[in-house]
């Protein structure tokens, strides 16, 4: 049960770049991915093969910003700028895509690589269905 | 349904300053709060009475970042140096307890910051839980 | 006089996106321009006329948070994803030419705004050079 | 040169808890160790011996994202909240201490680690000189 609903219905004058309905969700979704990434870069640096996972913790900690980061942009309600909500969420989706890819490549030996890539397919989805919902 | 209990359970070496199962809620906690506080910032910035709302405002701001950062610094399990956990988790707890606070002032006059008023209080409590389960 | 070159140059595996020369400018220019946005947030937030600056603290907010993640993900040298690096790029370009333009448009009532626009400026344009020199 | 300067001296309002000289120097102070610490970890992560790293790329991520929560909360002159200024301060010092103290550990094989410990050092310095001039 988030907050974000809540706090998006009460706002004095909503009208930001993507519709409340996608919004609620990608929010969820982003928050959720930067959280996962943030932890799997934590487990695979403690791995006994760590120095394989180098591409798999630099992705997941440019995944975790960038998902932090579109979180805040495309929460705000006042005034959005739709080409800048548009690029962090571009951003966002290639950063999920690149994640999720590496993390599924090696899911059958890391469990948490396998909960991440889900995290990540999931958030590289949802920044999509934002993007095409934007102006809509 | 979060990962973050999924992810914690799969890491290869948990050894992170905070037992998990008081850490599991502490993060849960703390995105929320983030998300909150980066959400009544925003609204707060679209009310008529702006110009009266600018201590909220600003300890909005200031919450968001220390809850992004401790869930960062409290979730990582490899070699955690609890003096920085602790210091960490301590700047969050007082952030939650003023920005609380602001936002329980005008959460009558506000619906967004009575959320958000809930959101911090409940954030400082399991800032403050952690930091007393700390190297338990 | 910056670290960042200090820690490129004794960087094990220098292989970033972006060749050292131009990374180096680029970093500083990012870092300086989210600096920046954040104090043009909290001084406009402090103007008199702050209804009227809503748009220019949201994009100050949105372009400082992209400048940070930005400088993050371009500074990383382990095998970088360019398609992730770019896409961050363009996101933080378009961030700082929304925001430039809306400090340029009341810089003149608005010395912060003048210093912020002029900030904003020089680092999309750094940013586009960084693009440029991707892969090359 | 740094726009910290003009920004904090074009504010319609200076009320920072932190006097505006000794403020500048530790924004500035603050910006250059989370860009070194940033790069630290990356570049202990390309490091060979990068399993006996682990403790200093923890310690660079947590030391990183104080000092840009930090900076942003120090750096606000709008009512600022005295507590949570000296908390965020004294967390960010304890994180430069233990990040500074590891990386000098290594100094001698790891050059990055020695231009990282100093930065860190400076940090921390700087840190507690803010502390004890709040509300001087």
């Amino acid at each position: 049960m988030s907050h974000a609903r809540p706090m998006l219905d009460t706002h004095p004058t909503p009208g930001g770049a993507v519709p409340v309905d996608v919004l609620a969700d990608v929010l969820h979704d982003l928050e959720e991915c930067a959280q996962t990434c943030t932890l799997c870069a934590d487990a695979c640096l403690a791995e006994d093969m760590v120095a394989e996972l180098r591409r798999c913790i630099r992705l997941n900690l440019d995944c975790a910003a960038l998902c932090r980061t579109t979180a805040e942009i495309v929460g705000r309600q006042v005034e959005p700028d739709v080409t800048v909500v548009r690029a962090a969420l571009e951003a966002c989706a290639a950063a999920c895509a690149a994640c999720g890819s590496e993390c599924a490549s090696h899911a059958d030996m890391h469990q948490h690589c396998q909960v991440c890539a889900e995290a990540c397919q999931r958030c590289e989805q949802a920044c999509r269905r934002a993007i095409d919902a934007l102006g809509a």
